[in-house]
């Protein structure tokens, strides 16, 4: 275990500094509390405590980065559960390392926080180190600070050079699939937000998507080799699969009936339902392509990592996005993705 | 160049999805106009645009990875120039890498924003570019959000395993040495906070030193081999060299009247000489300990980087941190570091 002395220092501010302790709980102090963990792994040449973490590289590996930062009011509510909200923080940021087929390896977390709330604390960091821990993803580093309450994660994860899933990959003639359910998490955050009613045990039902999503480490790493591009669906299928097809310079038709909606979602009316497996975002499930001579080891892979994937279309040669109901005629749909600057 | 079609997806959030863009800038043409530059170096092999960007890994070389999130109102004044900010932003991590002796490679921006403010987003992406251009570190990836303006970067670099610069490893009998001067960072502070007064070409020529750091890179680079423990210098020297004298286990003598004061500070009575320059913070420079037999190989790395260093106390066996005055007598100044907690 490397030497503990505090976070990732190199701070400045703007505020003249008082040069005495009040008495509280100080930076360092909350970190050691909170945040020391003994490392687990051998990735971590040298954990938190000095100017930088020090990840040793490894021949014939690359390194998959990805960061996300989440803004209370915004991406969480502002009493949102700490333990729920220290998970998801982490699992938005693994579930880009499983759209690359990427291993977890470590991640570093910088946050801002109106003042220091022990129980919050507590709560968040134990969301967080048991998602962290199911993944053998090992926290090297940050950087706290005082603010609006929001959460920046950086994480790292390895693939060998050449079998990362990329969006660029997708051919004409791919299948394409989708793990898991969508349109739970959107259809919980609607009830949260009154745009609807849900009866108590259905928003119970729905809101763990909501609040806990699991990111598909498993079905990632299964998929190398198999599978063409693959992203994860954050901002809901038809606006994040368009950067696939971008990517790639193909289209794609999508079955819309055949998607696989959430059990909650699946009980409600055709137009909700369609709507918010397209573009209920929030899931991070998989979206991937893979050819047509592919099915069987598409399925063996969902076998191995445990999650069930579902076929919904197909990538065309001719671009845009088309849209089919069961019978298989066209549906016109306006499901774009949602937007940060522009909603 | 890689493909770019947009950010490292894989946001959430709390807030009901709009469907329709209303015609503001997108976050997509957001991070297209202003993020988006030809990659020019070979370690990153996938850069913006998908969900993780991709970083070569080389067999005997680690990663030096450091994050810090910049709070406006805390750590820049809301007013502040962006070019300005965007340069802070990322001189202070790139000070983090230059501490352990690593060789920038690149970097992920993740910020919320209030709004779409053109004007203010090209003259921070010019002035964050023109330092990453500077230390040729690119710009792999980030996150863009609505929210309150805060700034986290991730900073990766380079550096031969084993030739870390780490804090545990000051040895008794080593010098202590700081590059630089110190203080006027802090001294312009206290005048914009109206602390005390400047004359305004006073304040014009320390506030640079508060609001353009200058990484010391080059001096990091060339001291790997000489110096044993090194650490830069963000909350003030008395805290921040604590952090070494904690980690490695030691104590140390500074000559407070030695200090490098910086220009404008040097003017100042000799009380604010001491306490700015011992517990400034802000100051962006290197504190490092070499042996005392490395004097001349010190010099030599200061030469090679065109960076001065100033030779201030030397480190003890007996914990502790003793400050001495231009007599060799006692000085007790209570002069601990800044913390975000207890201020």
């Amino acid at each position: 275990m490397p030497p503990f002395n505090g976070w990732q220092c190199g701070k400045s501010q703007t505020a003249p500094r008082c040069l005495y302790n009040h008495g509280m709980l100080s930076e360092f102090d909350l970190i050691a509390r909170y945040f020391k963990r003994p490392a687990h792994r051998s990735h971590a040449a040298l954990g938190i405590g000095d100017d930088c973490a020090l990840l040793t590289q490894e021949a014939g590996m690359q390194l998959a980065i990805s960061t996300d930062i989440l803004v209370e009011g915004r991406h969480f509510f502002t009493d949102a559960d700490p333990f729920m909200l220290g998970h998801k923080s982490l699992a938005v940021n693994l579930s880009d390392l499983a759209a690359m087929g990427a291993e977890p390896v470590a991640f570093t977390l910088a946050f801002s926080l109106p003042g220091v709330d022990e129980p919050w604390l507590e709560r968040f960091s134990a969301g967080l180190f048991a998602l962290a821990d199911a993944h053998r993803c090992e926290l090297v580093g940050g950087d706290t600070t005082k603010g609006p309450l929001n959460i920046c994660i950086t994480v790292f994860g390895r693939v060998p050079v050449g079998e990362a899933l990329q969006r660029n990959a997708a051919l004409p003639g791919d299948d394409v699939w989708v793990s898991g359910t969508l349109g739970d998490a959107r259809l919980a955050l609607g009830a949260l937000y009154e745009e609807y009613a849900l009866p108590a045990d259905a928003l119970a039902a729905a809101a763990p998507r909501l609040h806990m999503p699991q990111p598909r480490v498993a079905l990632g790493l299964a998929l190398r080799g198999i599978a063409h591009a693959a992203l994860d669906l954050s901002d809901g299928l038809a606006g994040d699969l368009g950067h696939i097809l971008k990517a790639s310079g193909v289209g794609a038709t999508l079955e819309v009936d055949a998607l696989p909606a959430g059990p909650v979602l699946d009980e409600q009316p055709i137009e909700r339902r369609r709507l918010f497996t397209l573009a209920g975002g929030d899931d991070y499930e998989l979206c991937f392509t893979a050819p047509a001579t592919k099915r069987d080891a598409v399925l063996g892979a969902a076998l191995i990592a445990n999650t069930p994937v579902t076929r919904v279309g197909r990538i065309d040669a001719s671009p845009g996005l088309r849209l089919l109901d069961a019978q298989g005629q066209p549906l016109n749909l306006h499901a774009s993705s949602y937007d940060h600057f522009t909603s």
